[in-house]
Order: C-alpha cells, then structure tokens, then sequence
C-alpha cells in the first residue's frame, strides 16, 4: 500500500537528503511587507533548492498573516513545488506547518482545507484533542500528519514534561518496550510526551503518522526513538552548527538510517546563496548519516 | 484597564445574553458549495441573530475549506458583525474558532493574521506548547484566547483526562485551592485538564485568558470551575434539551451568574426561524441564570 511516507522514503532516496526546506516569509526578510512578497521569497526558494529538498514544509501562519491574498500565495507556491517535482521526476512531497486540532466535522473541514484547497499532501496537528481529532487527516494512507510531540521552547514544560499516569498496563509490544523500558521512571508514569509518541506509534497502522520532536534536545528525542521505534520524525532546531546536527542525528534516526526530516528555514533563506546553503546542510546530513550506518 | 473580557460583559449585560452565535458554514446546509454559499448563510445567521448574541464565533475550518476565497468570505463575515455592532451601539465581540497553537514568530504572524488581517477580537487556541505559545495573543488585553481545558470527545481520554503530577507543590492561593481541594486526586495528581485550568487561572493577569470545557460533562465543568473560579468557559455540546442546559449552567457558571459562553451553532442556522431560535436560546439561559442567583 502506497502512503506518505512510503512517498517521502522515495524522495529521500532520489535526492539522498534528509533535509526539509522551511518556508517562512517573515515580513522582515521580504522586498515588500505582502503577499506578493511572501511570494516571491518563497518561490525563489523554493527554485533555488529543490533538488535538494526531501520535502518543503510551507508555515501557514506567515501566508496567512496577509490575509485571503496570503492563501492565495500559498496555493501558488505549493503548486510551484509540484512544478518543481515533474521537472525533477521526483515528487517532493509538501508539509503543510499549520498545527491544526478540531474534532469531527471541524476537522475534516481544516483536512479539506490543507489536502484539497491546498493540495499538501501532510500537515502538523496538536494531539490535546485525541485520536479522533487524527483521523480526519489519516484516513488516506497517501495523506500524512506529523503530531506535535516534544518542543524545545520554554513553555513545553507546562503541559509536554509532566509525568502522566493512567489506569491501563503500558504496552507490552516488545518492539517498543524493549527499547523504551530503561527511560520509564515507572511502569506507570512517563512524561506526557512519551505518552504521545506511544500513542503515536499505535496509531500508525497507515504509515502515515510522524512526530515533531525538536533537535536541540538529544536526551529527549533519544528517548522519543525508543518509544516509537518505527515512525518519522519532524526535528527543528538545527542551525548551521555541525556539532548539534550530529548530535541530533546520533539520538534520532532509525536503525535504518533514515526516519529524521531536519526542517532548516532562515539557515537557508538568509543564506548568501540559498542553494549552495542548501546543498551544504544536505551533503553534511549525508555525511553524519553514513558515518552512522 | 479595558480587557477582551471586559468588553464581553459590557455586551452580556447589554442584551442579558450568554448566547454565543457559531457560523459554521457546513457544506450541506449552503445553497451551494462554494465560499460564497459560506457568506450567504453567515450573514443571513449574523443579520437574524446579532440582537440577541453576546459574541459571534465563526469557525475558520469551513472557512478555509474555500481557500482564498473562503477567507475573504471570513473577513466579510467579521465586518459585518462590526456593522451590527454600530447599528445596535453595542460592540459584539467576534471568537475566531481556529484553533491555533505555535511559538515565537509563528503564534505572532497567526495573531496579526486573527487580530490584525481579519479583524477578530478573540481566538481559540490549543494549550499543548505551553505558555510562550499563548504570550504572542494576550499582550494587548482588549484582544482575548480561549484555551482548549476539556473536550467531550472520546479522544478526550488520550491526553485530557490522564494524571498528571508535577515536582512543585499545588498553588496555595487560597482562592484557588479553596475551590479546588475536595476535588484533587492527591496534592500531587490531577486530570491534564485541571492542570490546564489552573494555568490559565494562574496567566489570566490581564482579564483576557477564557477556557474551553464542554457543557455535557457537568462533573468536569464543576471541577474546572473550582480550579479556575474567575476564569470565563467557552461551554460548547448544548443543543436544544433545556435539562442539560440547565445542568451545565449550574456546574459552571461563576458565583456573579456570568462566566459562561454558551455556542449553539446548528440548534439556530437549521432552525425555521433563526432569529426566534436565537431569541429562545437566549431566554432559556437567562431564566435559568435568573433561577439561579
């Protein structure tokens, strides 16, 4: 069965990159404060890195700050990634950043939204609202989300860190407690994020679920991969410092080498030569990753 | 000091109405399926209800499912809501239902695209990333969030209602913990949601920060009242049954008889009559408001 990741795995191969090019048109960086600005930005980076993109990961929030125009350049923008693949011969698939969470018909309104208004082909969702608040967006195997799991800003200490307990058994599925049962601080008792990335890895019975993990805490990623063993993983917070990035890449990647999308934005747009930036955070990725192996 | 929440009790006292309009411009319930259809029926519904609304909330989701045009549909819709705030000389305050929840630059562009690119006074967000999250939204306080607490959907137990337990002791503020100790676990574990509640209490220092905790579950309501005693509830799941109704406002209304909006979307816009629809909610909640003091 065809799905997103089985998709994304396809990229990957073809252009051996791991990288995910953030695009973020912030206002400060663009020629005009519009969505012609936002615009043109994206679209010249989206053309000066693609051969080097595992996947695009376009950020709502910085469209839609411009309003129905900013909608409009989106649309434009994810159909000029889809240019960008046919010329490639190579489908880059488009991650939608847009941490939605809804429940029942909401829900399949905001996966219309992304998945056919938009044409991505995955979008970021907030967990707090459970399983049913997925399944809307997970329905098609071919359509994949990345649930938000573990952050590394302040404020993930309010809800994300909290030690969760529940009535029922943890799961005794080897695969995952054979790797997760050192990091337990009790059978019963794991931080809520944890919790997340177990309930992750059960949900995925598509192969199309994933995380967002961020990088820059490698305890807790490394953690993350043993309690979801198989699943991909969204990790920002790399910048241009080799050191991180093989850090990062060390706690979070499969047993395959493979399973960790590393989004670079500004690391790349602001770059003097985003392509060249581009191809650099690719080659280095590549390089960790096979040291790994 | 002005706050969205004070501008919101000006309103409830202005039409002795906790009822809160939902625009949810369902596709089925459109003369036809385009954003267009979305803006007929949401005017019609702003137009026939607006006297006896305390706030309107329409719902970005079937907004979106338009794309561009839809969010020009959205931003129509707001501004006629601002008409019927002239025409009636009562400012009607908009909830943007979306849902959002992102960090640093990213919860700043989807504030600017609520507040500034639509004209929204209020917006939902979800409480996953934590209190950075919310910073970007509630820094003016004339403009507001509800944070998602407690939903009634059976996903609700995946996160929601675990325990949780932190390394700090519980708030001793009494007027919290003086609500809220017949209801604890243990000093150290309560459900997710209450820890939500507390935390939002605790941020609320500028009159702006509301929760979102369904109206079918009156146990949860009533808990989520003692742990956020001033806090105002967004209490959707109320249709047309006044024995729930009645259920819900006695487990969550604050100790003034205010503190909760009550969303009824479907229960008016598929009514033959919305406007006498609008104006039986609007009754119902306020002879049960009255019953109550």
């Amino acid at each position: 069965m065809e799905s997103f990741f089985s998709f994304l795995e396809k990229r990957v191969d073809d252009c051996s990159s791991l990288l995910c090019v953030g695009l973020d048109p912030h206002i400060s960086d663009l020629s005009e404060p519009t969505a012609a600005g936002a615009l043109e930005f994206s679209l010249n980076l989206v053309k000066q890195t693609a051969p080097y993109a595992a996947a695009f990961k376009p950020n709502a929030a910085f469209f839609e700050q411009f309003g129905a125009d900013g909608w409009t350049a989106l649309k434009q923008v994810i159909e000029a990634i889809q240019e960008q693949s046919d010329r490639l011969g190579s489908m880059i698939p488009v991650i939608l950043d847009a941490k939605r969470g809804d429940i029942s018909s909401t829900a399949e309104a905001y996966a219309k939204a992304a998945f056919e208004a938009l044409g991505a082909h995955c979008i970021t969702l907030s967990p707090y609202l459970g399983k049913d608040s997925i399944d809307p967006f997970i329905g098609n195997s071919e359509k994949g989300v990345f649930l938000l799991c573990k952050t590394s800003n302040p404020g993930a200490d309010d809800l994300q860190n909290l030690l969760v307990t529940n009535d029922q058994q943890p799961t005794t599925d080897s695969s995952v407690l054979g790797h997760s049962s050192s990091v337990i601080t009790s059978p019963f008792s794991v931080p809520l994020y944890i919790h997340v990335a177990r309930l992750a890895q059960t949900w995925n019975t598509k192969n199309n679920i994933g995380l967002v993990v961020g990088a820059t805490q490698p305890e807790a990623l490394a953690r993350v991969r043993a309690a979801a063993p198989s699943l991909w993983f969204l990790s920002p917070g790399v910048g241009a410092q080799g050191g991180d990035l093989e850090v990062a890449l060390k706690a979070g990647l499969r047993a395959d080498g493979k399973g960790m999308l590393i989004p670079v934005s500004r690391g790349i747009s602001r770059a003097a030569r985003p392509a060249l930036a581009a191809a650099e955070f690719r080659d280095e990725i590549l390089n960790i990753q096979r040291s790994l192996i």
